[in-house]
């Protein structure tokens, strides 16, 4: 499949170099791609410049974001939630109509020695915008729940801990299974919530993920529902 | 010890029962015992009224909750969260200073068919303002993600499901730490999130707690956190 994955961060390259692995067509979008290749230094949170990742994953290719939304059959959101809007609009509403975007991003603001916070949230989330300003996309939530080392190798953690999704368009969440499942989540370890309104409630959990951060010093955990007569 | 729990409905009920079965002392606060125990009929969610309850636990005296806050050793805010600012004021600021308030209470907004929403969240919590409300008092959060039925047997579901503690007094966890322990949750399961303010977290949890409960049709479930290289 053609994916375009939109945002040049961690959590962006991450998926990115796994869908390459499984042998899907990716392409990376953002908004100047001689900008991004042209840093040199780590950034501020340390990350390696895009220039060198992009030397050990020469099968990604870097566009611009409407390049992105020409290419890609499924769009995966890996934008910081804060300018995914804007980051969508510059992909193109004409390239994401009919499309599947997979949105994974979250609305988070940095503040010095402690965990990131919600810029929004409780009253609408970013999942929600997302479908509101691009109604002819099909817009899925899910992955936001646990860090890119789990989104993308679900069995480095112990247990049948589980992934959420959100979203008003059934096709679109089984799409969305197939490439989870190509990740390596079980598909009975996904809970289908409900409609895209639901991604208030994965967004919403994210407070509680980084104050476990906070407690356990990495991102290398997630959560198992244990319901009463189960496993 | 002598514990007041405020609130007569069923997760105040549950609470009290069960720690009078501990052998505690426990007394259940309410605005108006009269009033509480004139009604003769379920209530509109179909709650058997308090009075028939009574029968079956003589040994939990329903009083004011001035009456409640004098008696209390440890205070427990099983109170709609709505009302639970209200009830605490009407306990008594001085009836509470020094002691530990566990506060276990959501607030709660219902729509026709809908799951419950949170009154308010995200840049505030119930906890916080509690604690701000009444800076004598030590209130701890914890047992508000699960059900009253988890709350008070934590063995009835299957796996080492986790709890979580909120608050800024290290002793006043302690007392708390040990009443969960009675109920029968294992120290080791028990989370501290760090100080009051990470009620923020478990209270926003709730809306993911509530959409599942929508899916699965009960309350009996809950997380556990799975780290890797454990279990």
């Amino acid at each position: 499949m053609k994916i375009a994955v939109l945002g040049t961060g961690m959590v962006g390259r991450a998926l990115a170099g796994r869908l390459a692995e499984l042998d899907h067509d990716v392409v990376i979008g953002t908004r100047d791609p001689q900008h991004t290749l042209s840093r040199t230094e780590p950034d501020s949170k340390g990350i390696e410049p895009y220039a060198e990742w992009q030397q050990t994953h020469p099968d990604v290719r870097l566009v611009t974001f409407p390049e992105a939304g020409v290419y890609g059959e499924l769009i995966v959101n890996a934008t910081a939630g804060t300018v995914s809007l804007a980051a969508l609009e510059a992909t193109g509403a004409q390239n994401l109509a009919g499309k599947v975007v997979l949105d994974l991003a979250l609305p988070l603001v940095y503040s010095d020695g402690a965990p990131p916070e919600l810029g929004f949230a409780h009253t609408d989330s970013l999942g929600e915008r997302i479908q509101r300003a691009f109604p002819d996309a099909q817009v899925v939530k899910t992955l936001n729940t646990v860090g890119k080392d789990v989104m993308i190798d679900p069995a480095r953690l112990p247990g049948e801990h589980n992934l959420f999704l959100s979203g008003d368009h059934a096709e679109a969440k089984d799409l969305v299974r197939r490439v989870l499942g190509e990740f390596g989540w079980p598909q009975e370890r996904l809970i289908d919530l409900g409609s895209i309104k639901t991604a208030r409630s994965v967004e919403m959990y994210m407070q509680l993920f980084f104050n476990l951060f906070a407690v356990f010093g990495d991102f290398d955990f997630n959560i198992t529902v244990m319901r009463a007569g189960t496993h």
